[in-house]
């Protein structure tokens, strides 16, 4: 949902949604995450300069970053004595990425059922230098994805984007040793049609183009960014 | 919840609550995310032991395993000549963590609506070799938790565990110069005299020793398992 009425959100009501996120579970009560509310003009638009200009970060009245965040536990543990080695792994990077999803899905459920729209932003990985800056992110921190929230504009009409046969998602035991796209291509082909969208190509096809390297819009620098936040070294 | 009746859960509520999973948001329309339900008890004891023995694994009625997957696509991207030659990359990575992680809290969200209780198990990343052979992973696939549900036994109770302030994890316009365990500590450790649990030292000193090096259990040779499935090499 990217349009959104201008109704503001307020402070308590964010609480509420937070509250939710904070109910979400986290692995060994670290609370490896954190969300950063962004409410200044000048700052959403340095932002969305920073996310291919995506219109939606502009115009949501509520509009979060989450944060994988190893800074705090990193804080607290150093007025004990102890630096903790363990926050360059690959364990740590990726318990900070599932905290900060865990909550901020847990949000987003609460958020719609309370009859807001929600888009997430991935574009926030595009230029992530850009946004440590803007957000002054400190060491072991990482802003994962952006996401704008908002009650949905009267003219806003989003068709629900088919999903892949569960077929294809959901196996019993072990993985499959055959896939097939070929239900889902037709759907999909349907789908595009019916929305004007560009149906010349299948999914399937689309979706290789979109994990060359070529199709990473700048992302497939990403661990470069992640080592120098002191993140996913080994 | 890590105690659960005995009542099984049938195939149809399962569906449902995949659905709920297929309904998160996910980067691109990419779907890199799969789930595998172990019914097998032979195969329930082997990722049991995998994953140092947690016997919830083996008593909940309905166990899964959440994998980020970027095999599935790269399958079909083959067979239209394109070498997705973008999926080792931190970001690919990031994003099958992310849909994975999206997908699980969106179906638990609807599990726990549903009255049923949950236990997300992280373990499963103590030997990810051991669950490779288990589940039959290919390339291009990681189990990044595993989930347990089912209806709370009648003598299961669980005391929610207090939360960090709202003022340490939800920051306005740019992250905080300075963050404050002390008023987080004092709640823990009520908490933890109150269940009768070791409550000699705080959380924030407990939480460093878990992000040491020693404290991973194992954890902290993932990275090496990730590169051998084609995952975050650069």
């Amino acid at each position: 949902m990217r349009r959104y009425l201008p109704e503001p959100i307020a402070d308590d009501v964010v609480s509420v949604l937070v509250a939710a996120a904070q109910s979400a579970a986290t692995s060994s009560n670290l609370q490896s995450w954190s969300v950063i509310q962004i409410d200044d003009p000048e700052r959403r638009q340095a932002i969305a300069a920073a996310c291919s200009n995506q219109k939606q970060i502009l115009t949501a009245p509520l509009f979060l970053v989450f944060l994988a965040d190893l800074h705090r536990i990193r804080q607290f543990a150093l007025k004990h004595g102890i630096e903790p080695d363990g926050l360059d792994t690959a364990e740590m990077y990726t318990v900070g990425v599932v905290d900060a999803s865990l909550a901020a899905e847990r949000l987003v459920c609460a958020a719609e059922a309370m009859g807001y729209g929600i888009c997430y932003i991935g574009a926030m990985r595009n230029h992530p230098d850009q946004v440590k800056e803007i957000l002054r992110l400190p060491e072991n921190t990482f802003a994962v994805f952006g996401l704008c929230v908002g009650r949905p504009s009267e003219n806003a009409h989003a068709d629900i984007k088919p999903r892949l046969g569960q077929d294809q998602v959901w196996f019993k035991e072990t993985y499959p040793t055959r896939l097939d796209s070929a239900e889902y291509d037709a759907r999909m082909q349907a789908f595009f049609a019916e929305q004007g969208m560009d149906s010349t190509s299948p999914w399937s096809e689309k979706s290789g183009h979109r994990v060359l390297i070529t199709g990473l819009s700048g992302r497939e620098a990403l661990l470069q960014h992640l080592q120098g936040q002191g993140l996913l070294e080994r």
